[in-house]
């Protein structure tokens, strides 16, 4: 099989020694495994090409984009071979009038961002310059602007995909409306690389707001934080951005970086609010009423005010290697979920620091655990348990993948899993891709 | 079986007479057929009892909501029984700090419009006081205001379904963000009735405008007036229609209708532009320049405008018995698609009259012929056959449905298709759902 994949992508591009290693442990260092190969192709006819060896030898794959990911989907957990997309990585001309770009699976976030002076890619998340294209539809990536623009899902204005036995689906000319059939690469979008490779995307992009203002605010509590997104929801029509954290975590920045406190007076609970436009601003001024806040207008402002609400990722690991959860619920449940998750950890780990930060508006919080006793599943059976209770999800943007595999009942019925490997051999009858992650 | 049917929603709801007429033909009069029965179930259970009834006997159905649709795809046409969702017509309290209501299947769109004062449903089309919650999400419908809050797919925020079996899949909780698996949703939007049957949907209200205004500008010619749009779109945020028509189809309105000229000078081509809030009158101030224009911002004038783009569908059947269209292209054919669509229409029917209005910014163009001669699939192989080679899609609204079976290989690969019925079968194995659209 070795010599045949050498013969798709070339003998460079066929991995079998240390360099294999890179790709087999997720950025958290969490998940690790072994593989028989890395393949790196350069193009779709060569992906299209590798897959229908793998399908035939019946050797299983897990794609991999920037691997970026949080719960340990891209990587070989059981010998997987690992097909890299990161060669693939030609962006289109931007298509002003219409908005969107045509980008291979191996295109950076970022680089679809800074695509065009006078656009934007919707979906900005922390790992932008890392994250790619394809990983990115296969996780369904949201991140901190999901409230203005959707997640990945409704960036996709067309798709071209290779199936597991090499079949090549492309359907990529870029329209807004197009009611022929079923909507499968909204299905591909949240796949975790279990349908299909997705090879290249048509993307849409926004029109870069010319004049944004970012607001962070001071409140006494998460309660009086989640009453006043929701009216920002209601009455900023240019609300970009609805991001929280609390002191316990700038607390835990303000010890460990150079980060200084944000506002004169320290408070309990932190509301970021970003506005597309200047016009927002009396919208805004209303809102935050008497509340201490501090407020930008300006690029290097606007940073640095970000930055306290960026770097939230970081806090959990200065203390002990992280756990990061990632949950939703619904509006109604919010505070009761940002309110009593410390006490809900605290209940099976009293050693525990818990860190809570995310996208209020979206009903997702970020729940990054340090640990004070071992990290053997007891914090997720809490915190997942909790959250199935309120009525939530499991995982609002990471995914499934291997950390939350066990839990993932608590989110979906028997019914609904038997519906997904149903929908799965539809599209992988060979069942090669991505086989430790999402029911089969 | 009508004994078992009758067990499950009792005598008065299993219609087998001359009442099943109006179940059996499509409101544009071009399709009907003949069903054993009409049923008429009244909550989740009973539609699941329904089917699991069906299954066993397998007996093909066809769901039904407020029947319109526009391409034959919610009548029976070869036998099916008729499985009507208008009595799961409640509606439940509007969530306002979750912006979101769950509705039944035959909750009509207005409904969903007039359940708060201060919240609107995002999709708006002619038919929202017939056209219900599931027929809706069934042809994943689009309208007036895609632009800006996307189509039915973009506004589920979770769903209760029923597979073919007889098993119920619910998840209604109103997650924004929820990555556990396949969103299956997603595919259901635009599924035409072949996967599963709706019957209660989580919906997205949004805010309601305060203070909308409505322009309608004149243009010489549909290429400035795309021009125009597509500035609109990049230069006003709160940009929520951008509408076409034109004169043709507006002198027949003038001469058929009681509508009177909307401008001082008569032009080419009208461009109706809605924005949210009086804040963006500047921007469209500029927009507009020196073109005749008429700009209102009470409801009556607003309604009154709106008048004369809602009116275009009643237009070519003041010629005779009208061939609705409906494509949509890129945006960098759509010129050409607009201003080359009679003519290609012409070269096949030259006493055909050729009416096109729609949604400019989304590429989405109606084509609606008064057809010169016989209809007897000239003017879809003229149109779709142009269409397909500009890239375009040969139903961007309306869906499959029967109009349109044939001509589905121009916008679908083989590959696609055999994908499509593979994912048809993973949902509905015993195939009864909806046997006469899409592939099978």
């Amino acid at each position: 099989m070795r010599r045949s994949l050498v013969d798709v992508v070339g003998e460079e591009h066929v991995l079998t020694d240390s360099r294999t290693a890179g790709y087999s442990v997720d950025w958290t260092g969490r998940y690790r495994g072994l593989t028989p190969a890395v393949v790196r192709p350069r193009d779709t006819a060569q992906v299209a090409a590798v897959l229908a060896l793998c399908a035939t030898a019946a050797m299983p794959v897990v794609p991999q984009g920037g691997n970026t990911g949080l719960v340990g989907g891209g990587v070989p957990r059981s010998g997987e071979l690992v097909l890299s997309l990161e060669r693939l990585d030609r962006l289109g001309p931007v298509d002003r009038d219409a908005t969107q770009v045509t980008a291979e699976a191996g295109v950076t976030l970022q680089r679809l961002a800074d695509a065009h002076p006078d656009l934007d890619f919707g979906v900005a998340i922390a790992s932008r310059h890392s994250a790619t294209v394809g990983g990115a539809i296969a996780t369904n990536a949201g991140g901190l602007r999901v409230l203005r623009y959707g997640p990945m899902r409704a960036q996709i204005r067309g798709i071209e995909t290779v199936l597991s036995d090499g079949t090549v689906l492309s359907h990529l000319s870029g329209l807004v409306k197009d009611n022929t059939g079923y909507d499968y690469p909204s299905l591909l979008a949240g796949s975790e690389g279990t349908l299909a490779v997705v090879t290249k995307a048509r993307l849409r992009l926004v029109p870069r707001p010319r004049d944004p203002v970012v607001a962070l605010l001071g409140l006494p509590g998460l309660a009086d934080l989640h009453s006043l997104a929701v009216r920002a929801v209601r009455e900023i029509p240019g609300l970009v951005s609805a991001e929280f954290f609390t002191s316990t975590g700038l607390d835990v920045l303000l010890r460990h970086t150079d980060l200084t406190p944000p506002l004169s007076v320290p408070t309990d609970a932190y509301l970021l609010l970003e506005v597309s436009d200047a016009g927002a601003m009396e919208a805004l001024a209303e809102l935050a009423g008497d509340l201490p806040a501090a407020v930008a207008s300006g690029a290097a402002e606007r940073a640095r005010l970000w930055a306290y609400r960026e770097r939230h990722p970081e806090a959990a690991g200065f203390l002990a290697p992280p756990l990061k959860l990632d949950v939703s619920v619904p509006a109604a449940r919010w505070v009761e979920l940002a309110t009593r998750i410390g006490d809900v950890v605290a209940a099976v780990d009293t050693g525990a620091r818990v860190i809570t930060f995310g996208h209020v508006a979206d009903g997702n919080v970020h729940v990054n655990i340090a640990p004070g006793a071992e990290a053997d599943g007891r914090h997720q059976d809490a915190v997942f348990g909790f959250v199935a209770d309120l009525g939530g999800s499991i995982s609002a943007e990471h995914g499934i993948g291997a950390l939350k595999a066990a839990w993932l009942p608590l989110s979906r019925t028997a019914a609904e899993r038997a519906l997904f490997a149903r929908i799965r051999a539809a599209f992988d009858p060979a069942g090669i891709l991505n086989p430790s992650v999402l029911p089969r």
